[in-house]
């Protein structure tokens, strides 16, 4: 890490002009390699990740952040297959989205390009340095990664051996650059340089995101919470309205994707209500509800306007007992994160309307919330959600980390052919 | 105008949810009626031009800025007939672009929706607000209008006629808020509304367009210039190429897809340049050339480094010759401006060589740089060329007003099925 960030980044863009210019089987390959390299050094990276640990306990860091930062053979394996995982995917970059013959003889094709530069800006978890990387790289683009104070030893060893991979196939290790020593300054300068850098992606907690957003001049794709909603319809299968209600509260908490308010139709509301709020308290959910839905289950306590705004990420969910389809739909335009909500509704003309209604990056028709994920959505991988109504919105894949631009292959075409030339 | 700018950003959003749930045949009968009201109130908006242009006038404005502000009966049926285009377009509002099932038995749909909120800073021409406010509309959005103060009476004419149809229809007008008095602090505020206004597209001089991107925490789509190039390749067929050239610097220097450079392969120098030159002097182009295209044109001045970045906007062009394709690709990704680039070649390896290393927004082989336009490839209509890498490259139309967003349809299903009640 010598010379500015500056100095950096300029050399990530000129090695993203080689990465962008690979084929598809060489773009695999690399990534297989890298998946057989952290294998062959795991030995390496677990030492790096030990004393990261030591640091950690010492600091008095909480046992889900240290979670969250251990690993062991086993989670190094599954990086290694992560990368495995990526390689096997479609290649975004050259893909021809659409072509159409012009009146005028020529044809116009619309095909993917990688962005460029992508910057990761993250918290903690070590494997998001390599999965990172691969996406980033698969789509043909240079990545810098700006990872977590608390996983620096863990992220240096990663990215050293995937630096080694790009040297070993004779391609400038700047394509990743790993700028973890950045003071607060250079932070901020890396996120004004505009003309060099084409997207940053920042993960982490919502203050990450705000310091993120709030200063960069670079365009940034986020999301900032997700507030995710289950409204269950007059007309839902109750069983199935309480499959997704548990799955979506209780499989995972900590999960963007995890449900933070239910909400019901008067209708059902006798017939549901009870009986969910006995099941999610089995499971040890708090429950806090609005004076309706307290009317109904009196151990429920107040929600206010707050915590239904509220990204809770654990066992406590707010409750609200709606007399329309409308006002549900009100209720989530009004406290709504744009993330993912869910109808429950045998009535199809009901769920259309809902649908059409959302405006929220991914809407669900009798689907658990927990599949709002690029894994469960088909993109395979996932190097982000975007709550950002610009570019993707949803979860990211590898191909939203490239963008279509048009060729135009012609026979000589003219706009003008008034400014033809006579013979000579 | 009353209240804040944040006041008004804030009811044109509320006005967009209107928008953005109408129809496709909703949306065409309104842009129909705005093309009728156009028509029927030409007198008052060709008086109010005709006042624009005394002002201007008294202001000593330029000949070719006077044109672009001038309004007659002909142009004001040109708009209308521009938005009648608009709404003969396909609505890409709702469009289904991908439909998979998952494994799991639900139906992934990405689907098409409004951006919502869409900002247009633009200067002069008084079509503008029209055509943009069709566009935005047609895509679902609010649209907020910032025009030029040149214009200012002419786009209030316009803006009160659109906005009348908007009322008639029985919607709120404030989805077509144009605020044309703001102050420089005022422009500053709107730039920043980030979580009221989903996109900033400035259009004007590359001023504005700096102004804009360094003040806006709003994202920003724009094109700073077009320095467009032609490479003459070894295999050209010279005949086609001159055509190209001919029509690229001469049909209308103005444009942001006219040519700024040719440069052209050394075998082919001897034959192709002394004629061109001939061709281009007798439509009185201005030739700037590096040593060696002067040694073959003696008439031709010497063009500096900064030359070759130039967008001259005029019948001015930078000449170079190159002893191969590979230095003619390093020489626009040195001095280019990603918008488009040109190669005439019969060789088609050298022409798939060359689509493939240029990272243009727009790439042609044997085609006028001058196709690279909306309504050319295929959009019907253009909002704006973008060189940002990110959500829309190239010529952007109605679509590019719109994001994918996922639609999910199942049956129940889960993603942990363990967490599944027992039946009570």
């Amino acid at each position: 890490m010598k010379g500015s960030v500056r100095d950096s980044a300029i050399l990530c863009k000129q090695a993203a002009v080689q990465i962008a210019e690979l084929s598809t089987d060489a773009k695999n390959a690399l990534l297989r390699a890298m998946a057989d390299a952290l294998e062959a050094q795991a030995t390496t990276i677990l030492a790096a990740n030990a004393e990261d640990m030591t640091a950690a306990r010492e600091k008095g860091i909480g046992e889900a952040m240290l979670d969250r930062l251990a690993l062991d053979e086993g989670r190094v394996r599954g990086i290694a297959e992560a990368l495995r995982q990526v390689a096997a995917l479609p290649d975004p970059v050259g893909q021809v989205t659409r072509s159409e013959r012009s009146a005028k003889g020529f044809t116009i094709e619309r095909v993917r390009v990688p962005l460029g530069v992508i910057a990761m800006i993250y918290e903690a978890r070590p494997n998001v340095t390599a999965d990172a990387a691969a996406l980033c790289l698969k789509a043909g683009n240079g990545v810098i990664l700006r990872g977590g104070s608390e996983a620096v030893r863990s992220n240096r060893a990663i990215a050293a051996c995937l630096c080694g991979v790009l040297r070993e196939a004779g391609l400038s290790e700047h394509a990743l650059m790993l700028l973890d020593d950045l003071s607060r300054e250079a932070m901020l300068e890396l996120m004004q340089l505009s003309e060099i850098v084409d997207l940053i992606i920042p993960r982490g907690g919502e203050g990450l995101i705000r310091f993120v957003t709030e200063n960069a001049r670079v365009p940034v794709i986020k999301h900032y919470k997700g507030v995710c909603h289950l409204y269950v319809d007059a007309k839902a299968n109750l069983d199935k309205a309480l499959d997704i209600l548990i799955d979506g509260k209780t499989s995972r908490p900590s999960a963007c994707n995890a449900l933070e308010t239910l909400l019901v139709h008067a209708d059902v509301a006798a017939a549901f209500l009870p009986r969910a709020a006995r099941a999610l308290r089995e499971r040890r959910v708090e429950l806090l509800g609005d004076e309706r839905a307290r009317a109904l289950c009196p151990n429920m306590g107040p929600a206010s306007d707050d915590d239904f705004a509220t990204e809770f990420l654990s066992l406590k969910l707010t409750v609200g007992i709606v007399d329309s389809k409308d006002a549900a739909i009100a209720h989530i335009r009004r406290h709504g994160s744009d993330h993912t909500e869910v109808i429950a509704t045998e009535d199809q003309a009901a769920a259309e309307c809902f649908v059409h209604a959302m405006r929220s990056a991914v809407v669900m028709v009798n689907a658990s919330s927990r599949f709002s994920d690029g894994g469960e959505l088909g993109l395979g991988a996932e190097i982000g959600i975007s709550t950002t109504r610009l570019h993707a919105y949803g979860p990211m894949g590898a191909e939203s980390l490239t963008v279509e631009r048009f060729v135009v292959r012609g026979d000589g075409q003219v706009r003008h052919p008034q400014s033809r030339l006579p013979t000579p």
